[in-house]
């Protein structure tokens, strides 16, 4: 038998992936985006740090190409790039729980008037007031997914009703149809869907419009799941905190980063101090079964 | 059967007490001190917005006085105020679960380091940087009661590994001696313990030697359990999270207000929207349960 090459973008994949039974990994540069001569034989790239819209290049010197690895969630900036009959792999699971990490930090932070306490510190002031609570609160999560059974798990602790929405109806878990007839109920509406012609501009003017005044929006999705303009005009009815943003990179002139009720961070809640571990863990995860799987129909 | 006296401090306690059987709830005006002639029968007051510092000459006018319901987690303040013979009955589990909210909360806003994200958003400066996460990190919680169980609850599904600490070691739980020996391989202290000879300035400075640098010390109990002069040593090599102090009110111009890594509230954690709500409920339960088994020791 003879290994599979896989190209990996830093030295750290040889460890990682070395363990692998019948992997050969062959360190790449995807800032240059040149090949090493042992290179060319490779049948599987992990793909991190390069911009998918140049990509097209790399691909061209891979005939054996078979399986591109990414270290996101998401996939939608790659499906038309990657060449057919290429395996395009998302890192399944790898970031679910530090998204939704993040989204509980946020909505915490707002729901327990952190900011107002900031100050309070600030001018030297011991003088409580009442803040919210998320005990007894309603939250509608798009996206059953890992991030949003991270979710689940983290916020029914604290005494929410979570209810998940996902692109088909199941036990415990809505259709897209289904939730938008009870998003007027909700004190706290996320969105961690992946990004498709069925979730793009899901939180329109109509959606914003029917969510409670004073309820709370969080994207930790993708910036295009949300219409920025109808945002900009329901923003001081109801609060938003993104993590994703459209445009994005958010130009520093745009109106969402000093609007009303407005949080926005860049793209950041994934980004802990462990984030490699999680994408390489689940890098070797995904390739190794890809790897099994195929050796299995190759010998049989 | 005569009906059973209750002082209740507003008129809300006259509608949730009065479901009970066997009560009169009657309003005082805790702000005066002055009782209404109809209480003068009393057996037990609900104490709210009384000073305990001058509640004596409250009770020297309640001759049957027999229990006293506060709407307090702590007692520590009213043991060498209540009559001998007096039943001195706390708001058991009102606050734990809005507390451990708070603690959560904030620890979460420093792990995820939502304030370095808040000025890059005043900056608009569209930047990722890593942060910490509470997945795999060590918290040791002194304090196993109400408050201890609800951060045990809401902390375990981030990751963390939680250890309880009480007054007596027992099956997941360490001991005060025990727990000391602990400190040192903590990510996260928390203090929630109640305030007595036992307990007070247990955060001295070789407590607050013993953490580890970068570690977070998290005051959710009383501000004694810290000695604070230590604490303001230790402040910039470990960080630090008060909603208690001492003294409290925390003064104006004292230092911990603007010490490195400090952050503080003003007794804050329990004080939300529900915060009456818990307090009445508690003390319905407590008083249905007083006045039951007294009932039952008088008959029997």
């Amino acid at each position: 038998m003879t290994s599979t090459v896989v190209l990996v973008p830093e030295e750290r994949g040889v460890s990682v992936l070395g363990k692998l039974p019948g992997i050969r990994p062959v360190v790449y540069d995807p800032e240059s985006g040149r090949l090493p001569d042992s290179a060319r034989d490779a049948e599987i790239l992990v793909a991190n740090r390069i911009d998918p819209a140049t990509a097209g290049a790399l691909f061209a010197q891979l005939p054996r190409l078979r399986m591109v690895q990414l270290f996101s969630s998401g996939v939608e900036r790659w499906t038309n790039v990657v060449p057919d009959g290429v395996v395009l792999s998302n890192a399944d699971h790898a970031h679910g729980g530090a998204v939704a990490e993040w989204v509980v930090a946020q909505l915490l932070a707002h729901v327990r008037d952190l900011a107002g306490y900031r100050i309070k510190q600030e001018n030297r002031q011991w003088q409580a007031h009442r803040t919210g609570t998320l005990s007894g609160s309603k939250v509608l999560v798009f996206g059953a997914g890992d991030i949003g059974e991270n979710l689940l798990r983290r916020l029914e602790p604290f005494g929410c009703t979570v209810t998940l929405v996902g692109r088909t109806a199941r036990a415990g878990v809505l259709d897209l149809h289904q939730a938008r007839s009870v998003v007027g109920d909700q004190d706290v509406v996320i969105l961690a869907l992946p990004l498709d012609d069925s979730t793009v501009r899901l939180a329109d003017a109509d959606f914003l419009e029917s969510m409670k005044g004073g309820a709370v929006l969080i994207n930790a999705g993708r910036g295009e799941l949300v219409d920025t303009d109808a945002l900009l005009e329901a923003a001081g009815r109801v609060y938003a905190i993104l993590d994703v943003t459209d445009p994005e990179p958010l130009p520093a002139d745009h109106d969402l980063w000093s609007a009303p009720g407005v949080v926005v961070t860049p793209h950041a809640a994934g980004i802990t101090d462990d984030v490699l571990d999680r994408c390489w863990a689940a890098a070797a995860r995904k390739i190794g079964r890809y790897v099994d799987s195929s050796t299995v129909t190759a010998a049989s």
